[in-house]
């Protein structure tokens, strides 16, 4: 057997699946020596997802050589639910499937078919941000949730002292002035679907803090990383025009 | 700036507007030195409710002249349900908006259109009952729930022990009688629609007891009153039919 | 008065009520001295249901006479959910109803009316099975709920070891391994409708163990058994067929 995984804090997998589920249908993990990959791009171009879980993550590693997982994201995200708090959750392939193990008060086994997938891990583009933001993950969940009252795309600004989340619609707007404690050097602006944001934040438990990368009506570069520093789940996101 | 109030126990407000959004579309506010009042009657014309909210509720209270602020009512209640336990709120307007500002981990500031409203404050009918009832406003929730089983009307009955609650339909009958402890003269009751006093209960935590003002087939008065004496909520609701 | 039963620990009966109010519309429960009895066959004749109460259960307990009241079961079961975690239940019937008083802050009495039934209690088939299976309640009923994963149909085996719950479909398999710790002689598997089982499993908490008897392509026979011995809940499922 090349590959074989297992994990008693399943959460931040189950957790990282949460919003991967809602933006692919379809994923192909990769494991190395190194660890766990995934990179993924949703059917619009919308959406970049990348997932780095590295090997110390986990209670046991093998991956003798590099073995590529493709599975239905919503079947796999089914299963991982099923993971109970107790259960040690463990991994292995056979010719044509991921085979998922809970071991717990009894051993169950789920056997998922890999699938054919038509394109290679795609390559997400490198983006330089002038504006770095740190934020807790939940408090940006709510924050995002808030504008949707009004529309369905929310500005992203940085001045010198605040991070400005706004929206407007037709019966009112809003606005989240939040003290960004940053050193930034130029003032940006930039629109995304609230949306896809908040597909993005279903993850927001993976780690206590999101990074998020601005520019000027440039992609926005969120990134969540475990405090451990052994998992990190990035998404680049494309922006929405601004009209002048 | 001639309107603006503070409230950090902002509950009181969330609870009321939970059965006001259920009942009226639009409302107008007016605030005064006294405080803010709410006077506003259903399309349908068979529940009226009352709102008055003393100045000493809140934890800051500047109303330099009487002011009116005219809103749809399903958006307050979504903005205000935003407000999060933790954050102040603060009421402000400008000419057009009524701006609703949360502070807490972030300022979060929400402006909402004001509308033109085409009645003015309607005055309800002044009305003696011969009844009053005290009982807990979870309570009396609960009961009017029990009733939806058999019938879409409840029937209120005052005799010289109890308060009975009743309904009946083609499956059965439910009755609940509740020692009222009250000095009572005249034994009355009254029929009303179980789905408008359900309504009216959505804000059965604005205070822990509802005083019931109870005729013989006479509109029926509901006042929640906060203990503290600065606030209260009242319903008047219109009869059903009694066939004999 | 014939009959008159009172039960301050009702989740007893709120807890059977809740499969047995998915598996059949009407029911006869059956009261003598022994007891409160039902038995009762669902009307595509796959699910049978008994259930014994014995009269030690009930905190008072009066039948001077064998008595049969038929009520709608899904009547029944909503009023049951009214009664409160700190009411006396208690049941009487007058001539035409059954009258459900739950005794708290207020008497609430809930009067439903008795249906004509068509056939009387069938009895239950008698069925020797080689193996017989304890497992906990709830885990049964999580273990059934992992099998809906890839299809409608769940299989029971069991060999010297282990009890063996599995289903499999176009996107995978499942297969769960139960030590069972049983002498078991005879190795035996059987096909049923995951649904059905479902059903059956919402009144999990009826009892902290289930006992399966379970034969080669016979039905199932589940019972939960309360740890007092004072009741029981019991299901006959019939098999689905096996493809070779």
């Amino acid at each position: 057997m090349t590959f074989k995984i297992e994990l008693i804090n399943h959460k931040v997998i189950k957790n990282a699946f949460e919003s991967i589920s809602k933006i692919v249908n379809e994923i192909t993990l990769t494991a190395d020596k190194e660890g766990i990959h995934l990179r993924s791009l949703d059917k619009s171009h919308i959406t970049f997802i990348t997932m780095e879980l590295n090997y110390k993550l986990f209670d046991q590693y093998q991956c003798d050589e590099p073995t590529k997982i493709a599975v239905d994201c919503t079947e796999f995200t089914k299963i991982l639910k099923k993971c109970k708090t107790t259960d040690t959750l463990e991994l292995t392939v056979d010719e044509d499937n991921l085979i998922i193990l809970m071991k717990g008060d009894a051993t169950r086994k789920f056997k998922l078919r890999q699938i054919d997938m038509e394109y290679d891990n795609p390559i997400p583009p490198q983006i330089e941000h002038p504006c770095n933001i740190t934020i807790q993950s939940d408090l940006l969940k709510d924050y995002i949730n808030d504008m949707s009252l009004y529309s369905e795309v929310v500005q992203f600004g940085v001045d010198e002292d605040y991070f400005i989340i706004s929206s407007e619609g037709q019966n009112g707007e809003a606005e989240i002035k939040y003290i960004h404690g940053e050193n930034i050097k130029e003032y940006v602006k930039s629109k995304f679907a609230i949306e896809k944001l908040q597909d993005m934040l279903k993850s927001s438990k993976f780690a206590k803090n999101t990074i998020l990368h601005i520019g000027e009506d440039m992609p926005l570069k969120l990134i969540m990383e475990l405090t451990t520093g052994d998992g990190e789940l990035g998404f680049l996101l494309a922006p929405r025009l601004s009209e002048e």
